[in-house]
């Protein structure tokens, strides 16, 4: 087995002696018992979660996936992921939670390997719905070309979660030719943005029951690795910082840039792409956008001299197509966002206070 | 940086740059705002987890933790956890958390390397608690040599989940002496087993507020990460299958690796050690032993000629002083487990049907 993550194939089972008949799950609604560890979580594992997911590590059904690694620096990380509600306009809680993590990966520069998934379920959760969630990970890993090898499930009591709550892990190899950190932002670097703010955030708020807007916004949650790929074989080491921003939004990212890299950045309000439905939804509801969370949008700071390279890679990726250069990083105030504004003004812009848009990933 | 984790220590931070004050938090209870991923959240983390995890990788507040490796194979791992109650006789939620995945590590045969760690907190839930359940974590990662490098916290509404989940994950780095696998025992193989089982079980069982038995269990949760390395170290390769039989009890998990393996495995009730307080109260609450969980025991299989000296190596550590032979793994009927009786009969041990236990971990 080679460390490139397994994928879902037709090969026989390592394990080619007689096995029992797999369980089948009976039940229409999640029960308690199936989160008992006994026969009842079998059955729910091996006929929702083993043949959607299905690799040669993830089969052996063993505490842990194993699987050999070559030398190199790896990044590791995890998400918990309580979106409400589950279904949204442009995914569910199941692509979001994989997407996330692949993110996660991928802005850290890193080729993401495999990922963990862990559900806790309240008892009473319609099993199709499962079904259906289970099977948009898939079909997300799939797409970026990741394996799911490991996981866990738990059932709680009615009234003790709200549906399923999905907690991803990834583990990744960072690319030898990046060394991408909040804090590896230099003056003078320039500020690139793949695409316009606000979707996710605004899709979820406007799915929320108690809302009577009409509008077409679509989650953007979706896999970046790809387009990071093609950032980094454009320019290499000339990026020195990629951040997703999801929860807070444009704003929250670009201020923990700031601090952690002890450098200003300087926005200009018109080069920052923002939808018509997203911008009328925020000036109804009176959010701003730029605190509104993202689930498939990059930052990167790329050096100067790269910079124009880098956003010629990035348009010509499919996810990158509406790439902008937002701004700069420059020396001083450290620790500071500006947005200079449409209308000719100078604003700080801080990161989000308060939460307008409780469990939106 | 080595592949070791890193340890906390006062070395100065590698940003020596000026930062800003770190925020405060001021609140008693945990707010939605604190997660918005804006400056409620950011004083949440820096001052409830950062303190209590504080290591190179997880102070750089990064989307990933990013370390090097050398070549091998690895583990990996995950595990949610909704124990209730969250405190309990002998530990709370957050060793529990850490022990667990930790373990699933160990009974790979890997040494842990590092984790994750996510929270789900649900509004209103009393700062102090996580501060001692955060605690207790940093506590038992670093008995048991690891680092939590990355993280994640979530707030649902009140009424949407029952206090705090927390969801672990893990990368361990597998011992080149062993193979290890639930399909890797083979007829001949000793079944054995490092002591006393259900504790955990029953202890949480009768934490529970409605039940009024007096008792002195306390959960066994531990990190068994120790303990597997004096055993491989003792006879390598000859461990074929480990196992902590967690939920569903040590039944389910010989019901696993039966079936896994192929196998017959015979067990010897009268070697099953029990303490007295345990099986008093199974006998109480009408509930079987062999299927009630633990979270600090182990169960091997050794090939027969390094049998006695993996007992020996078991007894002689601390978490395996009453260690015992239990059983003995033959080639048929395959996927059955037998248990011989006290009083001379034999029965089939299946494994858990049902749940009586629910949330157990």
């Amino acid at each position: 087995m080679s460390e490139t993550p397994p994928t879902k194939s037709g090969e026989p089972k390592r394990d080619a002696a007689p096995r029992r008949r797999r369980p089948e799950l009976r039940e229409e609604k999640i029960l308690l018992s199936h989160g008992s560890g006994g026969k009842a979580s079998h059955s729910l594992i091996e006929s929702v979660f083993a043949d959607a997911f299905s690799n040669s590590l993830l089969d052996a059904l063993d505490d842990a996936a194993v699987f050999p690694v070559d030398s190199g620096r790896f990044a590791f990380t995890t998400d918990s992921h309580v979106v409400s509600p589950i279904f949204f306009p442009g995914g569910n809680i199941g692509d979001l939670a994989v997407n996330g993590t692949i993110n996660d990966l991928a802005v850290s520069g890193a080729t993401p390997l495999c990922l963990s998934a862990a559900f806790v379920l309240e008892e009473g959760f319609p099993v199709e719905q499962l079904r259906t969630i289970v099977e948009s990970m898939a079909a997300a890993a799939s797409d970026a070309g990741v394996s799911i090898v490991t996981g866990d499930t738990k059932v709680v009591h009615s009234g003790k979660a709200d549906g399923v709550f999905i907690t991803t892990a990834g583990i990744g190899r960072v690319d030898g030719r990046v060394h991408i950190a909040q804090s590896a932002v230099q003056p003078g670097d320039k500020i690139l943005l793949t695409g316009p703010i606000g979707d996710h955030g605004i899709a979820i708020m406007l799915a929320r029951e108690e809302l009577e807007i009409e509008s077409e916004i679509l989650s953007d949650t979706t896999a970046l690795n790809g387009l990071v790929e093609a950032l980094i074989n454009a320019v290499g080491g000339a990026v020195h910082c990629m951040k997703d921003p999801t929860r807070g939004g444009l704003a929250t990212s670009l201020n923990e840039i700031a601090q952690s890299s002890q450098v200003c950045i300087a926005l200009e309000e018109e080069r920052i792409p923002i939808r018509e439905g997203v911008r009328g939804a925020c000036e109804i509801l009176g959010l701003d956008p730029f605190t509104i969370a993202n689930e498939g949008k990059l930052i990167a700071a790329v050096a100067p001299a790269a910079s124009e390279a880098a956003l010629r890679a990035m348009r010509s990726h499919p996810l990158g197509a509406q790439s902008q250069m937002i701004g700069d990083a420059l020396a001083a105030p450290p620790g500071i966002v500006f947005l200079n504004t449409r209308i000719g003004g100078s604003r700080v812009m801080d990161m989000l206070v308060g939460d307008p848009l409780p469990r939106i990933c």
